[in-house]
């Protein structure tokens, strides 16, 4: 590659909405009012799975104040199904999971909202219910939907080579279960959105990650044209996927539309426990390796306990069979992956979908081989770890980077001698290798105002990744102006160019194309107005910080728009499409998202509590934007994986969540972090994004809780196979191995 | 010109904003609330001029309710001044008209800042004041800025051939002087603003016509670049040139400033016609033809009393030069045209600036030389009227419209046999040929979304004039969708491309021809994507109600999209910039605005007053694309001509406007319109805009008041030369001319 100079890209600008944010003047959704509005509140099922008998508003209608009482008697003329045929916005004649909304009230005020909850009398018949994917997936279970024999929602498939032969030229086959919990992704604001319905449309303001994914599915349950929806966004805080699509929104507004009124529903952290969570995953794997290491078969059958409802549980599903393979060389293979219908809330996005739970058995596993190897682990991987080239996925796109790089620093900066130090810790590492997605659909407008002023829009969500920054670091070095020139409108579907989504390490990579492509066509604009008004040719000219210069004369480009447009103001629009500049065959993935993690741990034997000593990450950026924001990205979604490594998991009893609340679901705090916690960007300005930048934040989540979990196995001899590594589980594991026989 | 066959253009489809007007669900300026957002008033000066000796704000903070007090002492850190020098946002020092804001209030409702206001002392000292442009240029008169000596803000000068020469070869000369008062606009919806200011910018709610004019002049008052100013439109309650630009904005933003919150101010009409009028004009004209009615020589010195402020009275006033001309081959010219300053309130745009003033002086004149040479007023007008291509303006664009077909289709209408009717009643006939301005720069985007609806972000403020319909019609056109399939979005200056301004005739020619611009943009993107889909070269793929077909074979634009983005949603986006495809040499006028006006009255001879028979108008339209809205205009602008030519005018006694309100000041009523009401469109598809089209709606105005004038005196032998010609007037003259000693 070419070495190409920088002068705003590649620095670690400060934050365009930092000054907001730190100042607490930035603005939520929740910090917004719209004149007249209501406060709206749902009701939620009490039990897993219920008939419904009968729902009786009328008390609840006579409370002063209470405007609107929901039932879904009041969707006729909506459609009330989400993204296909299993998700009522509002359940109808059953309730599926407790937690489910089966009424919604709207008042003047939220107290009486919630004082209306209890007024409203239903009448439920409870059914029994299924809350794993064992109970689901017994003979005679009961079905969650009577479309889905068995529960099983979807399932698929991956096959290659020959797994039988595979197996029997081994010499090692290892067989084992593991299993990952549900976590919730607790951003630091539950889902709140306000809507407002009138007859030109359906307005909601809603802290989303895809406002154009919302627009979809409202336009699809009030079965109007897209440009009647309009989805407008503020600042989001936090997503990671439960932010992905309509979540409440269709309700909200169905709930504004019987009001008359705009209405505002604001969740508080159990109630958006109870609106999506990440998919918990039994992962069966067979590995079989010969007797210097090299890996001949795996097979793998991977049960997604999906819940109630579909959401994307077949996108997580048929993303499990890659994930589950991780960056090794393997000729036989044969997954299995199944989606699993249960009486619990939906299984949805959650960062890297698919990545932590698979990556969980396969990573955890190769040590468990290496122990029988009696090799180091590392020595494992070396061996069968990916060249640049060479096939990950069976007929994909081949590997885009050298893992090795990567592999090696992080090796080098942890002190790697072996998986035991020399005090009796332990040491893992493990892989994060996945497809991201990044699907192409971004289109943005770069706006060159005749002030020199310049205006983006484009539909990412700020929902605190930085990417204001970093678009407008990409607009600011294409069109060569200063920095603070540049504002970004936040995400208003009814004037923002299409954009697919916020997440799977896209938007870096697909919208910073789209916008690189608009700056690119409004300087080629720029510069035709320079090459008229100095009457030199194109490459006469240069531009720097807002002023085209030749032959030693200068002119603002605010001037340039200005005589164009003869004085009169004017604008130059540049348009990009990130899909015309980036189409690739075979398109998935676009590129590799690489992620290593190695981890140096000490055990508390007496209590079971394991003690993180270093962290140390490696992420494969392509070229980092802006690094300090790329080590943020990592080291954050590290400290997600340390979160359910360690602590998270959403508890069902007798099919309610017993810990939907702060304090008795336990979230890393930063003095859970390691004392050293590092990491390191690997650059060879080889991804498909602006000046060979690729997606990264997701993988930095994945490999955190094998390599823990291997530390653990190789200083105290137990191997968990079932997470959080909580102190108790630990200690329970410990204490079996001294007793075998307990 | 090809004939053109078309399917959306040119029919009178229904207003796509006509439901939501009729049903009162329309939202205007007013109908909006700003959570948070005070009410706010001015406090003006009851002097037309005064020094302002001091303030005291004491007691008006007191008043419960009461959040700011603003006066000049508060503009630290703003420009005051509007547009250049002489236009503080508030009074500085000195108040320079009767009505000039000098403080204002916000408060938490309109009566307790209405209260407030009376608890504010001022202390002035009053100074002479000019009123006329008579007072204004009398000897030693005041001046109302230190920086105008002899209060000439402005003064601009016309000549070709040799006057001299000429009036000596003339057989007949005419010499005269008229009076056109001044006029408010009165449109429905008086000036309203809400202003919300904070750390990241301006932002403001405001009927105006002129969005990104608002956006430049509140950039100038803040100091701060046009990406932070950001102007929000609803509909506007009509304009007429008195939204033209900042008005109340920068000031109600001032006030929202020094509150910290957002405040709205509402004025009522007596504090609209305080904040800008027409421009009273003194013209004295002097005409000298041969005795065959051939003109030879024309000589006008015009006077525009433009107030205390310039506003575009400048730009006025070099327009008076070409407008006192008609559209009449005068071979030797000499013009010259004073803008001066009086203590009143602002002469401002009005519906064709200088049209009605200048042309109620020549076209009355050439009735009066029609008189003295025995010649009906058709014949001399036939004998001096410029053909297709004959030279216009000096150096400016030829005339690029048949005369002569409009005129003879109004004649015919109305019946022409001479100025003087079988009954006794009196005709009149006038031409309005005007440069429009028409200013090029308009950029527009078409957004073709995934299920095939169709978004508008342009720029044009729907002021009643039906700008959203015919938008839509030409798109729809050129995109071939149906109608209702697209939605326009009101300006937002955040997201909405710019455009210079709605009026001086340039919507439908300049935006219109951004918005094919954009259509076809997006139109050759679809074709592009049928060519793939269909693997058709493009000549085989016709567009038709929103499908594309080859060989039999059909798809939906939206399908189209869907695939192009791997069915992830997606949007094409077109772009339009009028000025690259209409910039002409000499660029102004970019057409020749044709309007012609008959009408045939009665004058009852005891009470003076006139009775319009029958008022029949044609405009040269080009291409009419919604002829009802073309009709509507041109009959709307000749009913605001009636009303400045039999009913108003603003009146000021002591400094003061003594009528500010709907009883004191007349505005014509619907029963004051003549039996016979007919407007003629003619068209030849011969104007730069888009399908042929020209603009409209200006020309109407300007016939109407020399048309009645010159019946008036063909019937009564009463020359009148002073506007209104109000029954008292009217009968003044008579009974004058009954008694000429009198």
């Amino acid at each position: 590659m070419a070495t190409q100079e920088f002068t705003i890209v590649g620095t670690s600008a400060e934050r365009v909405d930092g000054v907001d944010k730190v100042t607490g003047r930035a603005k939520f959704t929740g910090d917004l009012a719209v004149p007249g509005m209501l406060n709206g509140k749902f009701l939620r099922s009490p039990y897993a799975h219920a008939r419904i008998l009968s729902i009786d508003t009328s008390e609840a209608e006579k409370i002063p104040g209470v405007v609107t009482v929901l039932t879904s008697a009041d969707l006729t003329g909506l459609n009330p199904y989400l993204k296909g045929k299993d998700h009522p916005i509002l359940a109808i004649d059953r309730a599926l999971y407790a937690g489910q909304p089966v009424a919604a009230v709207a008042a003047m005020d939220e107290m009486t909202a919630q004082e209306a909850l209890g007024k409203i009398k239903v009448e439920y018949e409870e059914l029994p219910a299924v809350i794993t994917c064992q109970d689901a997936l017994a003979d005679g279970a009961p079905e969650v939907h009577p479309f889905a024999p068995k529960n099983i929602c979807f399932k698929d498939h991956l096959e290659k080579g020959d797994v039988e032969k595979g197996f029997a030229e081994a010499d090692e086959i290892v067989e084992d279960t593991f299993e990952f919990p549900m976590i919730y992704h607790y951003s630091m604001e539950p889902h709140t959105a306000i809507a407002s319905v009138d007859e030109n449309g359906v307005t909601v303001w809603t802290s989303t990650a895809h406002p154009f994914g919302v627009r979809q599915d409202v336009a699809e349950v009030f079965n109007c044209p897209l440009s009647q929806v309009r989805i407008i966004l503020s600042f989001v805080g936090g997503a990671y996927g439960s932010k992905s699509g309509g979540k409440i929104e269709p309700l909200v507004a169905a709930l504004a539309r019987k009001s008359g009124k705009p209405v505002r529903v604001t969740q508080d952290v159990s109630e958006a426990m109870m609106t999506v969570r990440r998919h918990s995953v039994t992962c069966k794997v067979k590995l079989g390796a010969k007797r210097d290491g090299t890996l001949v078969a795996r097979e793998a059958s991977i049960y997604l306990n999906t819940g109630a409802f579909a959401e994307n549980g077949p996108s997580v599903t048929t993303r499990t069979l890659i994930r589950i393979l991780g960056p090794y060389r393997v000729p036989n293979l044969r997954i299995d992956s199944y989606c699993v219908y249960t009486n619990t809330v939906s299984g949805a996005s959650f960062r890297s979908i698919g990545g932590p739970q698979t990556a969980w058995a396969n990573e955890s596993q190769l040590d468990m081989l290496a122990q029988k190897l009696r090799m180091d682990p590392v020595e494992l991987r070396r061996k069968n770890l990916l060249n640049r080239g060479e096939e990950l996925r069976p007929k994909g796109k081949p590997l885009d980077a050298n893992l090795f790089e990567g592999f090696d620093k992080v090796l080098k900066k942890i002190g790697w001698t072996g998986p035991v130090t020399e005090k009796g810790g332990g040491r893992g590492i493990a892989f994060g290798v996945t497809d991201p997605g990044a699907p192409l659909a971004s289109t943005a407008t770069v706006h060159l105002l005749s002030d020199g002023s310049v205006v983006l829009l484009f539909g990412t969500a700020e929902i605190g990744q930085g990417s204001r920054t970093i678009m407008s670091q990409i607009v600011a070095e294409v069109l060569s102006v200063p920095l603070d020139r540049i504002t970004v409108r936040p995400p208003d579907t009814a004037f923002t160019p299409f954009d697919r989504s916020t997440g799977s390490s896209r938007s870096t990579t697909v919208m910073g194309k789209a916008l690189q492509l608009a700056a690119e066509d409004a300087r080629r604009q720029i510069l035709d107005l320079a090459a008229g008004h100095f009457e030199a040719p194109l490459e006469a000219i240069t531009l720097k910080d807002g002023i085209a210069e030749a032959g030693g004369k200068k002119v603002s480009y605010g001037d340039l728009i200005r005589r164009h447009f003869a004085m009169q103001g004017g604008e130059i629009i540049g348009l990009g499409y990130a899909h015309s500049g980036m189409a690739t065959k075979p398109s998935n993935p676009l590129f590799w998202e690489v992620g290593i993690g190695a981890v140096e741990l000490e055990v508390d034997r007496e209590t079971g509590e394991i003690k993180l000593g270093k962290y140390i990450m490696a992420a494969d950026v392509g070229k980092a934007l802006h690094p300090l924001n790329c080590e943020g990205q990592d080291e954050g979604a590290a400290m997600m994986g340390i979160g359910h490594s360690l602590y998270e998991s959403i508890i069902y009893e007798n099919g309610q969540i017993v810990n939907p609340n702060l304090v008795d679901y336990r979230v890393p705090r930063f003095n859970d972090l390691p004392a050293e916690y590092d990491s390191i960007l690997v650059e060879n300005a080889d991804g498909p994004g602006p000046f060979g930048a690729k997606g990264m934040g997701e993988g930095g989540i994945i490999p955190v809780a094998p390599a823990i979990g291997n530390a653990l196995a190789w200083s105290t001899g137990v191997r968990v196979k079932e997470l959080p590594l909580t102190p108790e589980r630990v200690w329970q594991a410990l204490k079996a191995k001294m007793d075998p026989n307990r």
